[in-house]
C-alpha cells in the first residue's frame, strides 16, 4: 500500500507539466521515491520550496475534494493499480477514480469512435459493447457523444461492467448529458481520470486520455474513424503500447470511415462481431472470459514469473531473445518488462536489452 | 483469321456439355484443329456421325440467327479474341458479341456484386464504373439486377464503355428490363455471350458466365456479397485464373457484406475508391489507361517477348524460376504461360514446369 507522504508527492508529480511525466516514471522505476523524483524536478525548475508547498496544497486539496466527491485515489504503487496500464511508458501517477474497482480485475478492450457517428456506427458500438461485457469483457471508453456513450450503454444493457476515462476530473463529467449515463457506470464499473477532482475538460487533456483507454485495454476496436479522427491518436498509441488494433469497416462514400479503413490497410484486423475480438485477443468465443490472465500473474511470487524466470542475474538480453526462451509474443513482453522494472526486479541494459538485478 | 470450317466447328465444341470443355481446350492449345478434336470428343461419346450432322446443324442455325441478330461470333482462334480471356484453363470457343470489339482493346475491371444490393452498394458501384470509365478502363459485369446493372450505368455515364456478359444468349436479354441498358452498352461497348443466340437464361449458365466476367479483367473488385453470394464464385475464379480479387467494405450489421469482408481477411485489397483499383494494378491514377499493355505485347513478335526470351529451348523452368528471370510478378505470369502455349511456344514439363518448344 501506498504510504500518505507517497500519495501526496505522486498527486503533486501529477500536477506538473505533462512534458516531464515521462521522465518522472523512468526515475520512479528505476527506484526513486515519489519524494525524491518531485525533489529533483523541481530542483531543475528553479521554483525551489515555494513551488513545492504550492504543490503540497494543491494535491492536499485535490485529496480533500475527492473525499467530499466519493472519488478514490488509486497510485501507481498501489497493488490493485491496473498492470496493464502501469506498463506504459507514461502511466498516470494516480488514477482518480469513483465506482466499483473490481472492474479493473478483468481483461478490457477498448471501443473509440466518431462523437459524430452514423446510425450504423452507433449500433455496433452498442452491439460490440453488450456482447462484449456479456462475455465478461470490461469495455472501456472516453463518454463522449457518438460511439463512445453508444459503446458505455451497450456494455450495461449487456450485463457488464464498463470504465469511462475523462479528460476532466472525475467529478466533471463532460459532456454534462453523460451524467446519468455516468451514474450507471460507476453501479458496476468506473468512471477515471488521471486529472485531479474539479478540473475542467480543456482539449489539450483529450489525446491524453487518450493514452489511458488504450493503456488500460488489450485492444482496440475503432469504430467511425474520420481521416484526422482522435480515435486514430489512440490507435497509435495503443500499437506504440503493444497492444492489438482492431477496426470496423462501414460505408465508403461518406468519408467517416476513411481513418478505420485506413487502419484495415495497415494490417488491422477486420471486426463484424463481438467473436473477431475475442477470438484476435486469444480469449474464449463462447462461455464467459476469465479473470485477467496478466492481472493474476501479477500476484504470484515474481520469481515463479515466466519471463523472469528466463533471465539470468546480470547477463543482459534482447527481447527476441527473451520472447523466445520465455514463449511470450514479443508484443506482449515489453508491458511484462515494464512491470518487471517497476517492481524493480531488471533493470534496461542499453541497446533495448534488459537484465534481471 | 478462323476459317469457316473452323468458326463452325468451334461452335460446335462449344455445345457439348461443359465437363468437356476444359479437355477440349487442352487439345486445341496443343496444336490439335478445332474439327479433329470434335472428332476425337464425340468418338468417345458414341455418338457417331449423327451427333457431328446434328451439332454441325445447330452451329449453322446460331450463325444464321446471329447474323440476323446483328450478333457476330468471335472465334477463340481470332487474333482479336481478349488475350486475357484466351489465357484461361476454359477459355470460350466462341465468343457471341454484339457491339463496339474495340471495347476489348482496353485494360478491363471486373464490378461484381448483390443482385439485391443497398442503395450504398447500388451508389458505390455506380460510381466506381463512372470513375475506372472515365480512365479509359472498361467495366464487365453481368447485367443483373442490383450491382451489375449500377456498374453498367456508372461506366456509361462516366463516358466510356462497358462489357456485359450474360448467362443467355446475347439476343436474350434478361433481366427483360435491361433490354434498354443493353442497346445502350452496344453503343460503345458490348453484350457477349458464349452461348448460342436464343439460349434462355438457365440457372447452371450463370456460375460458367462467371469465369468469363473475371477472365476478361485484371481484377475483380466485389461490391456487395452475402455469404453464399455467387460474386465469390467470381472471386475464387479470378485467384484461379491469376487476377486481382478486391472488396469494398461496408454495413457489418445486415449479412450483406460478409462475402466482401471474408475477402478482405483473406488478403483482397480495401477499395474506397478508383483509386485504390488503379493503383493495384499499377495503372495511372491520374489521366486516361493506355490501351491494354498484355494485348499490345501480344502483337509484337513472340521472339521478343520478355517470358519467353528467359526460358532456353529444351530446358523445362518453374514458375518461381520465370518470374525471378522475367521479371513477371507471378499472378501476371501464368496468364502469359497460357497465352504462349496456345501460341505454341512453350508447354507443359510436369511438376507445374514450362519449356521453350
Amino acid at each position: 500500500m501506498t504510504s500518505v507522504p507517497d500519495l501526496s508527492d505522486l498527486i503533486s508529480l501529477s500536477l506538473l507539466p505533462p512534458c516531464i511525466w515521462r521522465e518522472a516514471a523512468e526515475r520512479l522505476r528505476s527506484g526513486a521515491s515519489p519524494a525524491i523524483v518531485l525533489t529533483e524536478l523541481l530542483d531543475r525548475r528553479a521554483g525551489g520550496p515555494a513551488e513545492r508547498a504550492a504543490l503540497d496544497r494543491r494535491a492536499r486539496t485535490a485529496a480533500r475534494r475527492a473525499i467530499d466527491g466519493g472519488i478514490t485515489p488509486l497510485p501507481w504503487s498501489d497493488p490493485s493499480y491496473p498492470a496493464a496500464l502501469a506498463a506504459i511508458t507514461d502511466p498516470p501517477f494516480v488514477l482518480w477514480t469513483r465506482g466499483a474497482p473490481a472492474a479493473l480485475e478483468r481483461p478490457a478492450v477498448a471501443l473509440v469512435g466518431s462523437r459524430a457517428a452514423s446510425p450504423h456506427g452507433l449500433a455496433v458500438a452498442e452491439r460490440l459493447g453488450a456482447d462484449l461485457a456479456a462475455r465478461g469483457v470490461v469495455v472501456v471508453s472516453g463518454l463522449a457523444r457518438g460511439v463512445d456513450s453508444a459503446a458505455h450503454r451497450g456494455a450495461l444493457a449487456g450485463g457488464g461492467s464498463t470504465v469511462a476515462v475523462l479528460g476532466s476530473g472525475a467529478d466533471v463529467i463532460y459532456p454534462p448529458e453523460h451524467a446519468r449515463l455516468a451514474r450507471e457506470i460507476e453501479a458496476t464499473g468506473l468512471v477515471m481520470s488521471e486529472l485531479t477532482p474539479g478540473t475542467p475538460p480543456l482539449p489539450l487533456f483529450f489525446p491524453l486520455r487518450n493514452r489511458i483507454i488504450s493503456g488500460l485495454s488489450r485492444a482496440v476496436v475503432v469504430i467511425e474513424a474520420g481521416e484526422k479522427s482522435g480515435s486514430l491518436i489512440t490507435a497509435r498509441l495503443a500499437l506504440d503500447q503493444g497492444r492489438e488494433v482492431l477496426a470496423v469497416p462501414g460505408n465508403v462514400l461518406s468519408g467517416r470511415n476513411r481513418g478505420a479503413h485506413g487502419l484495415l490497410r495497415d494490417g488491422a484486423k477486420i471486426v463484424e462481431d463481438a467473436d473477431d475480438i475475442l477470438e484476435e485477443l486469444g480469449l474464449p468465443i463462447s462461455g464467459a472470459v476469465p479473470l485477467d490472465i496478466d492481472e493474476k500473474r501479477d500476484t504470484a511470487p515474481f520469481t515463479h514469473d515466466s519471463v523472469l524466470a528466463c533471465l539470468t542475474p546480470g547477463e543482459p538480453a534482447d527481447l527476441d531473445a527473451i520472447a523466445e526462451r520465455s514463449g511470450v509474443a514479443p508484443a506482449r513482453l515489453l508491458p511484462r518488462l515494464f512491470e518487471l522494472e517497476l517492481k524493480g526486479l531488471v533493470a534496461r541494459a542499453g541497446g533495448g536489452r534488459f537484465v534481471r538485478i
